[in-house]
């Protein structure tokens, strides 16, 4: 068989496989954003995290939400619930034979689409920067869909 | 190498590409539906999206919950936790040589029991209704996990 | 072409399948937990679900949250956070020809830490027991990105 690394010879898949890695780090950073929000504003949700912080009742006040935890929570759960599109539909749209200029011109734009996105969550920007960014994102995934779609749909 | 569009050749993967692209467009709709009901219900989460919507103190009365969009949110939720697991199984299971038409039958059971889980959802259907679409979606992912250790086991 | 069970011929791949899948049941098995605890605890969140328990009022005081349903619910958001990337990233680091040693550390470490992390979580244990194990599944998975995009970066 071809030796695996060869399974990345191929340009649009290593131009997913960029593409793909950004994003997923990308969302990543929502975990580190998350906690740092928790640990600044001293909001927890678990009583053993909230207990490195203060003891007994001390520590009880710490049990609360905060508007900017809640607005990284949020972030990340818009990540996964578009970038999981990305990532099969992708994959399924390299391996589908699509012309490199194009496949680089969607992959560009879906994370294009979700940096500026989790940038107007947390400035946050006025509605509709965030609606469009996410909005952009959500249409090339559509788009590569349709391509997957019309190649090799087999029911 | 192998050209990328022939890594689609094999039917199993044509079978894989089709399903996993469905049921990710259909969770994609969730973001639809959720937006939809956001807006015709008024009831957001964010002060700039409830911006659009009045001004000032007339804002803040539409930054509430509302149970059909929280209905809509736990499906989409649902959908993430159960379709994430497909798309990973469900690949390497293609990739694992199944029987063209034991493979077509889980894919499509898959499928079915998403859809029909996401109608009982919002419809709402009686339980066990949603129960039972759930665990037919689970069941067969756990069919097709055991076919792939099986095959592959390397620990 | 290879034959698509081929494809899984590959050490490194094999590996990943592997571990990949036992990620995965983990993160499913998170749903059989919160349900046995929604069962248990009488504690649910859609009217359909709670009147298996009771009739009419009786139903309505079982629409509550419980503690320990919060607590896998999280447990499994959080496994979808982490385990989502390594999915991604895992398959295309098997992909970039890694030496098959250093790859089985990697996914050998993210299946423990996942694991550590839900006893952890579940139990509950005292921190930093979780923030640790939490950090050596984050920690692999970024070392296994940095490793795609030095083999495949085509911007």
């Amino acid at each position: 068989m071809a030796k695996s690394s060869q399974l990345l010879d191929n340009e649009a898949l290593r131009a997913y496989a960029t593409y793909a890695t950004i994003v997923l780090l990308k969302m990543m950073l929502m975990s580190l954003i998350t906690a740092y929000f928790r640990i600044t504003r001293k909001a927890f949700v678990n009583p053993e995290d909230a207990a490195s912080f203060g003891k007994g009742e001390g520590a009880k006040k710490y049990l609360r939400t905060d508007q900017d935890v809640e607005r990284a929570r949020r972030g990340h759960l818009n990540d996964l619930e578009n970038i999981v599109p990305f990532l099969g539909i992708g994959l399924l749209y390299a391996l589908s034979g699509p012309e490199l200029s194009t496949a680089l011109m969607h992959f560009r734009i879906f994370a294009g689409s979700r940096i500026f996105h989790t940038l107007a969550y947390l400035i946050p920007l006025p509605q509709p920067g965030r609606g469009l960014s996410w909005a952009a994102g959500y249409a090339v995934t559509i788009s590569m869909a349709y391509k997957v779609l019309k190649t090799v749909l087999y029911l």
